[in-house]
This record gives C-alpha cells, sequence and structure tokens, in this order.
C-alpha cells in the first residue's frame, strides 16, 4: 500500500488524490463499488478529516467518484476515450470498452429540406429529410440525445427497427450500399435543455458535449447528426501533427 | 426583407429562428448589436408575443444572443472554430478572427514531477518541473485559463514577460530552439471550479471545455497543458476520414 509522507513538499490531500487515483487506475478499486469511507481513510492515512475531504472533493469535481446520498461515495465508470482519426461509431467504441450498446428510435418522420437544414444539405425547399431521433445507451444507461437527419432522394425509406438492431452506418451500407467518404465533425459545449435532459435521466442544465456530423458520399452530403453527449461519459482523443 | 409565411407546415418560431440566424450569418446584425425587441419582431412579422418568445429563448440556448437585465436582447459574439488538423496555437486563432490576442502569466513556479505529473512526464521524483499558469484573453476578455508544465531538465530558466509578449511556443522556439514533432489533445466537458471561474470572470459552474495538450519533441514529452475554454468562446472542427 502506498503511504503519505508528512515531510513532503506535496500536500497531504494531493499525496491522498494521487494514491486513490493509482488505485482506480490499476483497477483495484472497481466502477461502481464504494469508495472507502472519509473515517477510515483517515484512520488508514493518519490524517485529518478535513485533508481526506479535500482530496475527496477533487475526486469528485473531476469525476472520478459520486455520491450517492445516504449511501456512500462510489467509483465512476470511466469516461470512453473516442480516437478521433478516422470514421467511427459510438456503438462500436461502446462495444470496446466491453459494454453493451443499443439503442432506440424515438421518432421517425419526414420533413421539409428548409432554413439552416437546407444549408447544410444544399438542397431546395421542395425535398424532404428524414428526421430521426435516437437514444444511445451504454449498459441501459442512457449516455447520447441523436438527432440525425438523411435525404429521402437518397435514402426512400428507413426501417426504424432494422436501424436499432444493426445501427445507421451498418443499415445504410447493407440496404442502400453507403459508401462514407469523409465527415466533418464540430465539438461544442453545451448545457441539456429540458427535453434533452429528460431522455437521457438527468437534471436539467448539465453539461454536454454537442456533436455535429455532416458525412459525405461522392462530395454530397448524405447525412447531418446533431449528437448531444453526456458530459462525464465521454473524452474525445486527437493526434496532432506539426507540419 | 425575409417574410413568414403563416401556410406553411413549418412552425411560425422556427421560421422567425431562421430568419434571425439568417441576418447574424449574412452580417446584417453585428456582434453586440441590440437585438430588434419583441415587440417590434411582433409587428414586423405579424405574430403573436408567444412566438417571438419561443424563437428568442431557442436562439439564447444555442448562444446566438444574450440578454443583458434591464437592457435588452444583443447579438453574441461568434464562436471562434479551431480547426484541429495540425498543431495550432489558441493565440493565433484568435488573431485569425481579428480580435486582439494577449496573455498574462498569473504565476510561474518549480513543483516536483509527482504523480499524475510524473506519470505523463515519465519522470522521476528528483526532477522537477515549471509550472505555468496563464490566463488568455480576445479583446480583453478572458476566455481561457490555462496550466503548463514544462521539464526543467529541457528548459532552464522561463522568462514570464517574454512568454506573456511572444506565446510560450514562439519564445521556447527562439530561445531553446524547439523542434515541436506532435502533440496529442483530449477533450472533455467540465464544470468550471471556483478558482477557474473567477479569474474567466463568470458565474460558478459554467461549462467548459477542458483540452489536455501533451507535447513532444525527439519522442520525449516537453509539454502538459491544461486548458479550460470558456465555453461559448470556442468550437473544434476535424475531418475524419473513412478508412
Amino acid at each position: 500500500m502506498s503511504r503519505i509522507n508528512k515531510n513532503s513538499r506535496i500536500p497531504l490531500y494531493y499525496q491522498l488524490v494521487d494514491i486513490i487515483l493509482n488505485e482506480i487506475e490499476e483497477g483495484g478499486l472497481e466502477e461502481n463499488s464504494q469508495l472507502t469511507t472519509e473515517r477510515e481513510l483517515c484512520e488508514i492515512y493518519e490524517i485529518s478529516r478535513a485533508t481526506v475531504r479535500q482530496a475527496i472533493g477533487i475526486l469528485e469535481k473531476d469525476g472520478y467518484i459520486y455520491k450517492v446520498q445516504g449511501k456512500g461515495t462510489f467509483i465512476a465508470p470511466k469516461k470512453i476515450e473516442q480516437t478521433l482519426e478516422k470514421f467511427y461509431s459510438f456503438g462500436d467504441q461502446i462495444k470496446k470498452m466491453g459494454r453493451k450498446a443499443t439503442s432506440k428510435v424515438l421518432s421517425s418522420e419526414i420533413i421539409r429540406c428548409t432554413g439552416y437544414l437546407g444549408k447544410q444539405f444544399n438542397c431546395s425547399e421542395e425535398e424532404n429529410l428524414h428526421k430521426l431521433v435516437r437514444i444511445r445507451y451504454s449498459d441501459n444507461e442512457a449516455i447520447i440525445y441523436e438527432e440525425s437527419y438523411l435525404p429521402i432522394k437518397r435514402f426512400e425509406k428507413l426501417d426504424s427497427l432494422k436501424i436499432e438492431k444493426d445501427g445507421l452506418y451498418n443499415y445504410l451500407k447493407k440496404k442502400y450500399k453507403v459508401k462514407l467518404d469523409y465527415a466533418t465533425e464540430v465539438f461544442s459545449v453545451v448545457v441539456t435543455e429540458e427535453k434533452v435532459s429528460s431522455y437521457l435521466e438527468e437534471k436539467l442544465g448539465k453539461p454536454a458535449m454537442k456533436v455535429e456530423r455532416i458525412t459525405y458520399e461522392n462530395e454530397k452530403v448524405i447525412e447531418y447528426t446533431e449528437s448531444i453527449v453526456k458530459g462525464d461519459k465521454f473524452k474525445f482523443k486527437i493526434f496532432l501533427k506539426n507540419i
């Protein structure tokens, strides 16, 4: 067991943060298992309650642990790290983390290609789009609210049940022989609005990552998707060359 | 002037959102200028106050406009779009937007290379790091809180005044002939804590983008920086190939 060094220049609470982080990362503390109580941490490391609270506060703020009223403090599930190099699917990444990836279609309707959407698709007002609203789950927890728009001209009909079963991209590849060329994504920070918070089963106004994806096939836009990703569930990694 | 079509299937509030967005994007409405009042919008478009309020609510939530108590509603400055293809500097991007980019060094100290930092730099506890805390401004508004760590072994001394004047990377290139190879960045969503909110002059608990950058020179880590970027100031764009 790591020990706290009282002669170190490093503050005691910071040493405790490091010890707990190490245990989480080395797998000694499992996701959703209970953290040693404050009183026990005081005894084990021979430090004051105030020091322990300071460390716990930092770990909670950074999302490594979470508190449940009347139950105690628990180890938070790790954020899913999505590398942004090539085309990816949230579903595949959730599966790679060893979790169950499912989705539910909330609605599927046909709307006019107008206004902001008209600009994305560069289409006329006479054209129509599918609007598909989905919730995506990791191990039965709702983590992404997603609105996708797809041109009717390219995709005449969409089968919600098959999309739920196979995932959107697999469905489009199978049914419409789609050949994805490339996509652009814009990441920004938002606070969840009422509708989205209720679907994601969280408090109103929680921070989330908004990901706007535009997908191209033969230089034509074939998908515009706006995903609202729960703030504490994902992180996104990129690689920058110095060219 | 665009008009509202009362026979359209598109909801009236949504048509108004589109009209205002168009005016913002086409430059008809300048940043920080006042938006036409609710009463005027009712008269111009012959729609109800409730419809106008619904449209204003959406534009405010999406960050296109902001309200000032007792003064009215104003056009929000555009988010700065940072493309994530190659190595970039926040300062350069702010300048590209035609704004003044400055920074202030809050503190510069020497700390042990331990714990979480030790892992990033793969260094022993005997080694030391510079810890540099900066605030970055766009047109005199604080928009980024930044903590940078740099190994003493590679950079013996840092001159805060020169870093403020030239920017960190320009300073390192000039003084230490640094040749940046590549960097990795991890993006996640956080809420600002007390210290950071006060430096960024905003309310506690506002959403922000956390960007963790690790920079390499000859396969060695020469910088670890944690930037807390105000949520409504930046968006990040990437390009995904289908390989």
